[in-house]
């Protein structure tokens, strides 16, 4: 009986785990919590979600489409697919990034369930509980998203607005202590819309490698820069440094929901060696990766699609890009940073002149209120006072949504700051 | 100079994680290992593959690849789904399995990246490292695989071969103890290919309901059952254990590569309540869910699949397992167990009388070197002295691999057993 007393509760109590309970989403927790009333009287403009699916004007390719009609016709890719994917589809990714300064075979691909997988992946295989990364501030959330939830640290470094978001290099290097497993490295940038360029790469890479910790590649937005600019690859640019890149089909593709995704391992001097590949590997087999109909159609999805398809993308961007940064320039009140890549533009607001709002939630809670625009106040990046526009919006919704803007910065721009500090006027 | 020694590495030293080095997949430990070279003179006959797409006789129904298609073609499933899924394909998971005993809405339902996802996310969302599961041995390897990389402890409790694989049900209570956090039901059963009674059923129910054990079902093979056999699901039998029952596409539907599964939601008195429900929501956001091509597909392949297909499959299954069945009950030293459901039967091995081999691993290893004939042994499944049949293969090929293992045991068998006791004969 005593051992019964011991194991038998007296009521049904299941409670949710630690993990569970750490897993947050900072994105979800700000937006669930803001009151989003559109006004009635203007069509809803939300500028808001990273999907560049939404608005239905940017189609991916027929022939991405195609590629997954003929895999199905193939009846050959409806069984399961090794857990690191099918060779052949590794291979096409190889050879579509590899380059000669970083070359690429299939064996230095891992295909995963969408970008966000080969990031869970690969903090997985470099981090215990207790170590600490390193993560660009204003950054994607999910990097925190995951570390947290697997009792792993995370520590910011800063990117400079004044300076186009380059990081904060002596910061970052400040940061690094001897439990720094990895260093996350965004480029081009969510939420930024900002492409590093190959001499800031260097010195980033240059600090990796005077403390010796392995970078994080978070490339999923690689080649999607506007024109003059060019964006190597990290790997590109290392010949000391392992560098895991993750990336995928989810933005450049045009496909987010397809759920495909892939690490390269850039090993260099066998650092990573083949005790980080079987961690990997072995990560690879808990829940499987991709689709095995998107694998078996991703050698023609890179190598059938026509460049026009990437340059019409692109286009977009930059002429919503102008649009957006030439109009929110002239807005009192608003500081837009110029865009290279991705598909951001962040706006900085100067709250100073805004006293009837107290932060970038409050402030882009009521544009929705008044002018039935939304756009993610980046208090979600871990930093206040700016907000984000998502640039891959039909031409005319872009000119709309600024029109809205600047009308409701107007409406609620003091000229004498709180402060009513004279230098300020 | 003392911060720059403290934190600055002297070489590079990256190792994998403990959660990496923790995933371990027993299947491949023990398959790597074995030494798989064929006999040259007999083709390969591999009966190990739990994929019953391998040998192209049981293809999925055009139905199924029809419903691909149309999502392909409305253009509308490209974009990102809800991390839980789509509600109009939730709502089709929902009304396939909802009964009156067990009604189900589409808010019950959580779409994953195949059912290894929904084992993933219940595990994660019920067990705190420290904890333990109770888990079926011989039983399939992920439960185990997944818990010990999270640090949550396995307790095997025994299924009885000579009950048709029945849980040995005092065994079962007797490890239950105030860390149990949940009791995993596999039915029908990989490897075993048993279908639980309804009396047995409402009996694992019993215990889970007096020491309030919340109880996972893993029903991927729910309705591939013989004709006679039936297999209600452990929900409709319960109304005071809370279930969350796991299954998707794989192997009813025979796209297993497709990586579609579910977690079906079935709280008795607001046990779960929104706090778990809550814990699911947040654990599904941090990679997200199944391709939403798929996740579009959904409803029709549920709605449209023909009646015939399923029997079709079934009726390959009847066949096969009567075929292994009776051919190998009257194998020397053989001891088949008949199988009900899934697609496996398990045979005993009597190594008292074959001297020649130390375990199923040996056994099995030469079956190959000698009959090119591979059949999985179950100490993959932390269960040793038996070989597990896949039974999906074309009649003629099982036909084949039970004359080839007929002989193969004729030759080892020895009529004394390696004791020497006289009762044995
Ligand atoms: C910087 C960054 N990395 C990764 C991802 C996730 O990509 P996926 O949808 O393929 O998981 C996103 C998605 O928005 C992103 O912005
Ligand atoms: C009992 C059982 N559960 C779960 C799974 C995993 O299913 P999926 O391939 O959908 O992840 C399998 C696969 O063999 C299985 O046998």
């Amino acid at each position: 009986p005593a051992k019964v007393a011991k194991s038998r509760r007296l009521k049904w109590e299941v409670k949710p785990s630690e993990m569970a309970n750490n897993t947050l989403n900072p994105i979800r927790s700000i937006v669930d919590e803001m009151k989003l009333t559109p006004n009635p009287d203007k069509p809803m403009i939300a500028l808001s979600i990273g999907d560049p699916t939404v608005f239905g004007n940017l189609p991916t390719d027929d022939s991405v489409l195609q590629a997954m009609k003929d895999a199905i016709d193939s009846h050959k890719y409806n069984g399961y697919a090794p857990s690191v994917g099918y060779v052949k589809s590794r291979e096409a990714v190889a050879n579509f990034y590899s380059c000669p300064e970083a070359p690429l075979e299939a064996e230095d691909v891992i295909l995963t369930s969408g970008c966000s997988h080969a990031i869970d992946l690969a903090i997985s295989v470099l981090c215990n509980p207790g170590d600490n990364i390193l993560v660009p501030r204003p950054g994607f959330s999910l990097y925190k998203t995951l570390a947290v939830s697997m009792g792993i640290k995370v520590k910011f470094y800063d990117l400079l607005p004044e300076k186009e978001w380059e990081v904060d290099l002596q910061h970052m290097e400040s940061l690094i202590d001897e439990s720094t497993s990895c260093l996350i490295v965004t480029n081009p940038s969510n939420p930024c819309g900002s492409v590093f360029s190959k001499d800031h790469l260097q010195k980033i890479l240059k600090v990796a490698s005077r403390h010796r910790v392995p970078i994080l590649a978070d490339e999923i937005y690689s080649d999607m820069v506007l024109p003059g600019c060019s964006s190597p690859s990290m790997a590109s640019l290392s010949s000391d440094v392992p560098i895991m890149s993750c990336g995928g089909l989810a933005k450049r593709w045009l496909v987010p929901g397809w759920r495909m995704g892939w690490v390269l391992i850039h090993d260099r001097n066998n650092v990573f060696g083949s005790a980080i590949r079987q961690g990997l590997v072995k990560l690879s087999q808990r829940i499987l990766g991709a689709c095995s109909l998107v694998q078996g159609a991703l050698e023609g999805i890179l190598n059938n699609t026509p460049q026009s398809f990437y340059s019409n993308t692109i286009s977009l961007l930059k002429t919503n890009s102008e649009i957006c940064f030439n109009e929110l320039s002239s807005v009192p009140g608003l500081n837009p940073v110029r865009t290279s890549g991705a598909m951001y533009l962040m706006v900085g607001i100067d709250l100073d002149h805004f006293p009837g709002f107290e932060n970038d939630v409050d402030f882009t809670e009521r544009m929705v209120t008044e002018q039935s625009v939304f756009c993610l106040p980046t208090s979600a990046f871990e930093f206040p006072n700016f907000f984000r526009v998502v640039l891959t919006v039909p031409e005319q919704m872009m000119v709309e949504a600024c029109v809205r803007i600047r009308q409701f910065c107007l409406c609620h721009y003091q000229h004498h700051s709180r402060h009513g500090n004279q230098l300020d006027q």
